[in-house]
């Protein structure tokens, strides 16, 4: 079968691999009806240093469940699925709080414990199918319009609804968005759905934004730095964000987060930092009471809820994918994500 | 009249300054019953560059009102109040929602923007009155007994609660308290108030911690560094703690707190952060999804809440301070602190 596999920076082919097949009795075998590229893939696209093996690439996909073992219970050939970034047991004490990334038997996709593989690919092989895999009653042609907006189940809707869950978005709520990814679009989607009353998206590709106000946001701040967290203090009556949701994981976002947010307020994020230290002490987030919360997000626990307003068409988080390829040209998928002319990129194999 | 001053690292003294006086229509004057030394005040006392003009010190008093300004309503002489460790309106945004600490009119004492002086001292000026002070019915002689207890209001209780609340100690809750100074032990009270099932007080003094058990400790860690850390982590069946209250304030506590949190927890700071900078990536909070809250204890606001269980004696957290001594003895007080001769030493002018 063809699969993705990424051997440095900006080095991302699409080559032959042996077919996925089941190799524990909980393994699901998943053939992919439509996977993405992601905006944290384009990190190691930036910098992985060169690699002959190369890396099995891809974390997000739907499919139809081709084949199951003997222990999976609760999907069957046939189902079509939902698979979360994160592959997860169901039944520890993580995955029963609704924490499935930190699942104590669990994993990702392309991980090494795991002996997984990733979504980029023709088919998939899923462990621990009962725990991860998210059956929906969808048909994979009657219902293709409803393909884009499933995908982002599998992460980033998921992803920014965490961001907003987690930041307490609640009626009334004064939240910034930092980011205008699709993760940043679907933290604005999300702190909609939850009552929020002004939701400004920092942001400066206008298409981007312009998605951003559809899905909810109030006002847009192109401006970054200085400027753009004073536009932000200013259009919240000089007080500051309640909330601030970081869909972004560099560490001027970060800074742009502390800058904005107020007194007794949440910063919630998303973004994968690509940075480890920060300042957290008294001038940061110490002395005004400041939360600091978030991280990769169980989205396996979100899809039950936000699968209703999915099927029946209340929200579309799928317009973030902007373009869709067939599996040969995921490599220019990257690269137009990367260049920045698409948003993001489904993936048809 | 009688205050302290500290004119560097090691150096207090109490000297005779101008009598305090009103100085706007929203201030009090207060006559100080009983003030004391926080272990704040230590830092400075380690760490200050020598200081001619020397700095009014002490942030925790209680005491009697002698005269207020014309604009004052709540509080009348002769009435016995409660004085937070910091001063705040009543009335702004922050105050309404219960963070005086970020009044946008307040500020502390011994604050050159507010000009108020320490309360180490025979007596204070308070500004904003109404908004900061707390009347209580309590007398001076007849109630005496009360005194040590109703002094934790200003700070040390109102801090270990702050971090329990801010932490979302519940019924049923695993927690670990780091640090068993008063606030750390305040800390293992109020999350014993809050119903937290077990309590992990990391502390290596005995006298301290045998107190936290007292308060409501259920076990004690003396080890610090790897060996604290794989202990609280065996001690909660290999999961480390939901909550950690950090009641110390230098980096090692932090990183102490970073090793026993579980995935999904909440660490809540209270001990005033000695660094600015500190781990908060995909390796420390963010993979594990840790919330990182606290920060200076809006005392003010949960003085009605506590006051009960102080007036009638279901809790004394005034248990905290082992030695009174009179205000010329501050120094002495200081230095005792300072050796670990007393856990918190109460000031009696």
């Amino acid at each position: 079968m063809k699969a993705t596999y990424m051997y440095g920076a900006g080095d991302v082919r699409v080559i032959d691999v042996a077919d996925a097949t089941l190799q524990q009795p909980t393994d699901a075998l998943v053939r992919v009806v439509r996977s993405c590229v992601c905006g944290s893939d384009l990190h190691p696209y930036h910098s992985m240093p060169a690699d002959p093996g190369g890396t099995s690439m891809g974390h997000e996909f739907i499919g139809v469940v081709e084949e199951v073992g003997d222990q999976v219970a609760t999907v069957r050939p046939g189902d079509f699925v939902i698979a979360p970034f994160a592959v997860s047991c169901g039944i520890c004490v993580f995955c029963r709080a609704g924490l499935q990334t930190s699942c104590v038997r669990g994993g990702f996709w392309n991980d090494t414990a795991l002996g997984t593989a990733g979504g980029q690919a023709e088919a998939v092989r899923v462990p621990l199918a009962d725990g991860t895999l998210v059956a929906v009653p969808v048909d994979e042609q009657s219902d293709e319009a409803l393909l884009a907006s499933l995908l982002t189940l599998s992460d980033v809707y998921g992803t920014g609804w965490h961001a907003a869950v987690r930041g307490g978005v609640r009626d009334g709520s004064v939240v910034t968005v930092i980011g205008d990814g699709a993760v940043g679009l679907l933290a604005v989607l999300s702190a909609r759905q939850l009552g929020a009353e002004q939701i400004v998206l920092m942001g400066r590709h206008e298409a981007r934004t312009d998605l951003g106000i559809e899905f909810g946001a109030t006002e847009v701040v192109a401006e970054r730095g200085a400027e753009g967290i004073a536009e932000v203090r200013e259009l919240t009556g000089g007080l500051g964000s309640e909330i601030v949701l970081e869909a972004v994981g560099h560490r001027p976002a970060y800074d742009q987060a502390v800058g904005v947010i107020r007194p007794g307020g949440v910063i919630s994020r998303v973004g994968v930092p690509q940075y480890e230290d920060a300042p957290v002490g008294f001038g940061t987030l110490f002395g005004p009471n400041i939360t600091l919360t978030g991280g990769p997000a169980p989205v396996r626990a979100y899809i039950e809820q936000l699968l209703p307003a999915v099927l029946d068409g209340t929200v579309q988080p799928g317009r973030v994918f902007d373009r869709t390829t067939g599996l040969d040209d995921t490599p220019q998928a990257y690269a137009a994500m990367d260049a920045r002319d698409a948003l993001k990129v489904a993936v048809r194999p």
